[in-house]
This record gives C-alpha cells, sequence and structure tokens, in this order.
C-alpha cells in the first residue's frame, strides 16, 4: 500500500506560496515529488494559476483519492474559507482561511490521512491583527500537536544534502544569546535531535557536532568561559545519555567540506551560527525541518516574498526539497515505532 | 624593473612555516608564484628539507639577489639567529629568531627592498614565554610600522577568490561584542577598508555590504535594537564620507553566490559572522590580509599546526594564495601614490 499523501498548508494566500504549489505540481515528474494536496480554496488557487498564465489542472477531492488523482491534477482539499487576497496585498481577511488550513493539516496527520504536514510561509504580523495568539507558525504547530497534554519543545534544524544544522537559541537578540544558553536547553535540544535523526532520518546513532558560542570556542577562557562553562558540561550529560555529541568546535572551522563529512548534524549556539553556513552552500534548496513533534512537518527555508508573489519569478526550488524530504522521512520504516 | 620580492618571515620553526615555505618554492611553477625569498637560519630550514627528504636547493643571499635567485633556489635572508627548534615542539629559545625575521621583513618593505611581507604562523604563547609584549603578530607589526608616530588601526579581511570580508569586533568573547561595537568603530573599519580596496586591489568604489548584528538585521527592533541604533547610523555615516556602504542585511542571507555578487567586501559585526562564510567555501584558500599599514602584509589563514609539523602532510594552498595576492596587491599602480 503506498503511503498517504503529503499535506501542504495554503499559507498566507498573498504571498508566493500558492504560485509554488502550481509550479512544484507542474514539475512532479522532473522534480521526483511525491503526491501532495493542497490545503486551500480551490478557486482562489484557479485564479492564481489562470493570472499567471500556468496551465495546472486542479481537482476537489477528499484525502483518500489524492494518490490516486495526483498525476492528472493537483489535488485539493478545503478547508472551508473563502479567500479573496490579491498577490503582494497581505490582508487579515486572509487569516481564517491561513489558520484554518493548518489545522486541517495537523488533523489530517493525525488522523493517517496524510503522512506529514509540508508549510507554506505565513505573514506573523497579518494572523496577530485578526488576533492570531501563538507567536509563531511553528508554536502554533506545538500547540495542535499537544492537544491539551504536556507542552512540547519544537526544535528547528535547517536541512540540505550537504549540511544539518540546529540552532539551540534562535529568535533572540545577540546579546541575550549568552543568558539563554543554558546547559539544560542544550541537552534537551541534543536529546530531541539524536531521537529525531535516529528515528525519521534512519540514523542509527546520529553523531551530534557542537559549536562553541565564543570565537575558536573560547581558547581556554581568554575569549570567554561559557564554552568551557556550559557548552562543555552539556556535551558531557549527552554523552553520559548515550548521544554521539562532540565538542565545542570553533564555529567557523566546522562547515567546509570535509569537516561536514565528520558528522550528522551540528549543534550551534545561536541563530546566524546555524544560518550562515546553510544558506551559504544551499541557499535556494534549504528545508526547514521541525524536530520534537508528534507528526513529520518540513517547510521551505523562504518567507511570503509579497514583494515578488504574482509575478511569475518565485522558484519552487525549496519547496520541492521540503516536499522530497518530508516524503523520505514519512518512509523510515522506525517511525512507526515512535 | 621587476617590482621587488616578497619577504616570507619564518614563523615559529617548530610549527609548519618552514616545510610549508620549501613546498611552495618547490611548486613555484604550476602555482604561478612570484619571487620571495625565506628570513630564516639557513641551516634549520636545510634540516628541515633533508628530514622531510625534500630536495629543495637553498641560496643564503641579499635582497638584490632574490630575483635573480628565485628560479634556481630557494632564497635565504639570514635573521642572524640560530634555530635549534625540532617540529612539534615549540621551544622559547626559536623567540629571537621569529620576531628578528618579522623585523627584518618590516625593514626591507620598508626600504624598498621587499614589495611586502608574508607571515608565517607564529604562538604568542611561546613569545610570550620569551617576554614579547605585544597582543599578537598585527599588533607586533602594526607597532613597528608606526615607528614610534601615531599607533595605527590595522583592519583584518579574509580573503579568497569569491569573498573578502572583514570582522568589525574580533577576538573577543560574544558576550562583549554588543557593547564593544560601536558606531565609530564600524565608520573608521569601513573607511580604513574602503581606502584599501580602492588603494592596494584596484577597486575604485568599494561595495561594501555591512552585517547587522541580530538575527535578521534586527528585524525593525523586535530581534535587538543595535541594527537600527548602531550599525544603521554608521552605514549612513560611511556614505556621507562618499563610500558606497550598504545594510545592514541579514547575515545568513549575504554569503551564497548570488548575494556575493552584489559587493565587493562584507563588513560582518563579529569573529564568527565574518569567518564561518569564508572558511565554509575556501578552507583552503583563504589568506589573512592586514589592511591598515603603511605596507602590505598577507599571511596564510591557519595556525602554527605543531600537531602536525614535520609530518609532511601541511598542504601549501593557503600560503601560496597569501604569497600570490601579495603580489597582486604590490602591482596595483596606484599604490605608489598612497
Amino acid at each position: 500500500m503506498p503511503a498517504p499523501p503529503l499535506a501542504l498548508t495554503q499559507g498566507d494566500p498573498a504571498g508566493i506560496g500558492p504560485e509554488l504549489a502550481l509550479l512544484a505540481w507542474r514539475e512532479r515528474q522532473q522534480r521526483a515529488l511525491p503526491a501532495f494536496a493542497c490545503i486551500t480554496d480551490i478557486d482562489h488557487l484557479a485564479q492564481t494559476a489562470q493570472r499567471l498564465g500556468l496551465d495546472v489542472p486542479l481537482i476537489s477531492c477528499e484525502w483518500d483519492a489524492v494518490n490516486r488523482c495526483f498525476a492528472k491534477a493537483l489535488p485539493v482539499i478545503a478547508h472551508g474559507h473563502a479567500v479573496t487576497a490579491m498577490p503582494g496585498r497581505p490582508d487579515q481577511a486572509s487569516a481564517a482561511g491561513t489558520i484554518g488550513s493548518i489545522t486541517s493539516a495537523v488533523a489530517a496527520v493525525r488522523q493517517g490521512q496524510a503522512s506529514a504536514v509540508v508549510t507554506s510561509p505565513i505573514a506573523k504580523s497579518v494572523l496577530y491583527a485578526a488576533g492570531f495568539a501563538h507567536p509563531g507558525h511553528t508554536e502554533f504547530l506545538a500547540h495542535l500537536a499537544a492537544d491539551g497534554g504536556a507542552p512540547l519543545h519544537p526544535v528547528m534544524m535547517l536541512w540540505c544534502e550537504d549540511l544539518a544544522v540546529v540552532p539551540v537559541t534562535i529568535h533572540i537578540p545577540l546579546r541575550s544569546v549568552p543568558d539563554a544558553l543554558t546547559q539544560d536547553l542544550i541537552v534537551e535540544t541534543g536529546r530531541i535531535v539524536a531521537g529525531e535523526l535516529s528515528r525519521r532520518f534512519g540514523i542509527a546513532a546520529p553523531r551530534i557536532a557542537v559549536s562553541g558560542l565564543n570565537p575558536h570556542a573560547g581558547e581556554g577562557g581568554a575569549l570567554g568561559r561559557e564554552d568551557d562553562e556550559v557548552v562543555a558540561p552539556a556535551i558531557a550529560r549527552l554523552r553520559a545519555l548515550g548521544i554521539e555529541a562532540r565538542g565545542p568546535y570553533p564555529a567557523d572551522t566546522m562547515f567546509h567540506a570535509r569537516a561536514r563529512a565528520g558528522y550528522d548534524v551540528a549543534l550551534a549556539m545561536y541563530h546566524d551560527q546555524a544560518l550562515i553556513p546553510i544558506k551559504t552552500i544551499a541557499f535556494d534548496e534549504g528545508v526547514n525541518v521541525t524536530l520534537g513533534l508528534p507528526f513529520i512537518r518540513t517547510s521551505p527555508d523562504h518567507g511570503t516574498a509579497f514583494d515578488i508573489a504574482g509575478q511569475g519569478i518565485a522558484r519552487p526550488d525549496s519547496l520541492c526539497a521540503a516536499l522530497r524530504l518530508a516524503a523520505r522521512m514519512a518512509a523510515q520504516p522506525a517511525q512507526a515505532s515512535a
């Protein structure tokens, strides 16, 4: 029996999400894409196709028909909200559909109708204006995933064929990083990463390379004490848990091709330390993966790009990579036992 | 008349410097190297060659003979100190020769006998033990260059064919970066970089891309205020000086190939933000260039590597790139007017 299809959310309908879904389906063969359905308003997606002159047949269907229909038409699952947004003009009237698409995708994956959630970019400011109360996309998914139970700790991983990297602290000012970086946070992040690489990527004993916070990983304390006092003890705790973590390594020498061959994932201490190397080597093909959820979630590593929406110049590379990776993760035999 | 040769310093004789000088000379033709002389103890260099089985003829000579001799033998200029160090065994008895080589190189370049200084790696701890009172190699060069006059502000640039990047703050703990990063420091650094790229690299109006300190360049203040309050005003001051500076840009999206095509040099706010991208794309071929001195100075972008010294496995790629770049900078016609 083939795996269930992927659930692709609508994202902000004024952004590039809708056109990328169309472009990805059109290139499904040359890009070897798995079957997916777009959860959106079919009339809005049809208008997007017409506006861009994209000859993409759409078919409104239910989850159990998606695999069967995908070769001939882009399957669309209704979220029940009319979408009227124009490209490049974010509109808070779209918020209900944007949110509805995410909740539908999570419901489908939890019910086994979809094998993974692939999210299109949203604009938090548009949702906030409509009363959305979560800090971001990932936190909302974690909230839905927790389903009223204990809160989850979602972990962001950036992935391309050549590098996987996880920032331990993410969207905070650089000034706040040293105090936000605790042993517990590093250990908890490393634990989730190791478990998920094993479960979702089929790596039996993932090798985790941990960067130092300071230049030269602190150079024995001369360039900062956190590497000796926080990062190194956290690595020791991870190793005591049986996790193959090593470091702290000077971050600048961790990411060239020979160094990357020595580990499966790099744990970086802050946003730019993680995102600079992967965006330098794989700007168009990077995928954002959320680890630590009870289901698989990937997303393209770009935003809504309102400035170019509707112009037909956005590239579906990252979305296609996100779809392929989600299917690959879903195909892991170990997953069922998780 | 051909340009004067390059002055290559000895570096720590227990490190990989001596063997790299031999390897570079041996590959002078295939690597298209300019003429250089090594300032060292010829007996020690001969022992290094013999120990590694490198058939490199050495010739003891004066500066005016280097260009003439270089095709047939590696020219050696005496610094007047006997060197007895064994590979991999740093020894403070070497300090006088290590320092003497640097002072001789600076004297030669100031007198026009050499066209640039290329420095081999030193170990500060070895020199400190022998009473060396400067924070590092570059500061010592700046001290020699100032020659008792006003102190100089040397600026470190990392360079490869695909990227030039300057960290505004360098060897300080990450925690200290936000307060060390002042408008004046950014402006002064940018001013020196623009002047030197024009004078030494022949770029009439250098395009400087300035990174933000915080993730997403602060995202309008949500992720830190320094980008709006410190970096942006510094860029405005540079532009008021007629310098083509732009930014602050999110650092993670500045370094992929398409982005790099848009600027001549990137000004990064701290060590890893600058060194991660260049070492990711050019780990072996990066060159360290010191801007802001009254002479040209380059050096390979690696350390003494005591752990592999004497084994014949060190690669001369970065030294060769440093020699070629020094000659290229020295050949700039504008230089004489500086």
